[in-house]
């Protein structure tokens, strides 16, 4: 199955632009009359009719349209410094896309090396793991802020929200991010985790998002990189849902008291 | 912490040689009575005085000698089809490292775009990853064989074995790698995982393996690429004997039953 993306509907109509009409039309030769799929990035999908079609624009009408298509019954927002080299935080993005991701923040911390990312460039990035992994909604990119700067804007979040992070020495024990998400009210859906830079986060940071509501939480035992840490954090997420699933049908129900 | 590997030591000194011995000496200027960290790839973390340099060749006295250095509750062994593009293999087996795994086994499907696999540059890799994440141990890399060969040795393997696949139509209703993870014995410390080609398995080599006692499992509800369903799987696994954990240390003690 191929999608394409449109930004552009009337709700009757999709239109193509640049790229996406010069794949479909040049590319794989789709012709006026032929059936295409098209995801608006929103989480919607469109069945449609080619009605005209040019290398720079391609217009077709709407047949059917599927609302929340391949969507997940969580959402996940990952804030997470960038890596030195950009190359790790992009297989993070494509990854936690492909496993599912709605938002993606660039946040930069008080030890981190590199302070900006190119928001254009990890969107592009996303359209095609989007595109390749099935899925409706595109990950949003926010543009970078500093974790204080962060922390502060998600002080009145309903979101659970989780700190990873390696003190050794630390004030605050941390649990296990698993141990976090099984503590989690049942009628909380939305999960935020904050992964700090290779230097880690300041204690001042970690103090300030403590104070704001974040969990500090560990990965687990092993010593694992910025950008493996942040998918290993995407798949606890995951899993954990998934297992949610598995319990409903295995006529669990109780989990879930709302 | 900076760690080196030696696999040739006598149990009294070990001798770094070709690129360690440069990159020691060379470019990080250790000289004689430098401590170093040496890890000879299966477990053993060696604490050593260095007592002869040179850029070829580097000799060290072991002062202490930990074994199991660093090491997991379990084993686990990835059989994993190679992908059309290398680097995503290769990607794969860093973070399979990182996080945890003993063995790599490229195995060949009948529906395998790609027959051959490097295997000397995947140790290098391999290598680097471990050193790099504070193991010392060295996941193996077994030469490639086709996954009927790699089904048919396995059949008397004491581990838990899964299979990972994606028909729509299957005969064998699927159940999700936790649930599987979930219902092995407690006594059972061993799990050894076989992920497909882009193009799934042949039937033919999915009815060998569940003969051959593989259980077949999902990974969840989202469309995952070769490696990105390979490295879900580590982390499954890696969760699931972290949960464990969790639950010992929280007094549920009652669920190893060994």
């Amino acid at each position: 199955m191929e999608l394409f993306y449109s930004g552009n509907t009337d709700g009757k109509t999709v239109v193509l632009e640049d790229d996406e009409a010069m794949h479909c039309v040049k590319v794989l030769r789709h012709r006026a009359g032929d059936m295409i799929h098209v995801i608006d990035g929103k989480g919607t999908l469109y069945s449609c009719r080619l009605a005209s079609c040019s290398p720079k624009t391609a217009e077709a009408e709407i047949v059917e349209t599927i609302q929340n298509w391949n969507s997940r019954p969580y959402t996940l927002e990952m804030a997470v410094c960038p890596t030195k080299n950009m190359d790790r935080y992009e297989w993070f993005a494509e990854k936690a896309c492909e496993t599912g991701t709605d938002t993606i923040v660039p946040v930069i911390g008080d030890h981190s090396e590199r302070k900006t990312v190119k928001t254009d460039r990890l969107r592009k990035i996303l359209l095609s793991a989007a595109k390749q992994s099935l899925k409706a909604e595109i990950p949003e990119v926010k543009e970078p802020l500093t974790v204080r700067e962060y922390v502060g804007n998600m002080k009145d979040s309903g979101s659970l929200k989780l700190m990873a992070y390696c003190f050794e020495d630390e004030d605050t024990p941390r649990i296990s991010i698993e141990e976090a998400l099984r503590g989690m009210p049942a009628s909380c859906r939305s999960v935020s985790v904050l992964i700090g830079p290779e230097g880690d986060f300041s204690r001042e940071e970690a103090e300030t998002a403590v104070r704001n509501g974040f969990i500090p939480v560990h990965l687990g035992q092993s010593r694992l990189r910025t950008e493996t840490a942040a998918l290993a954090a995407v798949f606890a997420v995951y899993f954990h849902f998934g297992s949610l699933a598995d319990n409903l049908d295995s006529g669990v129900k109780a989990y879930l008291d709302d």
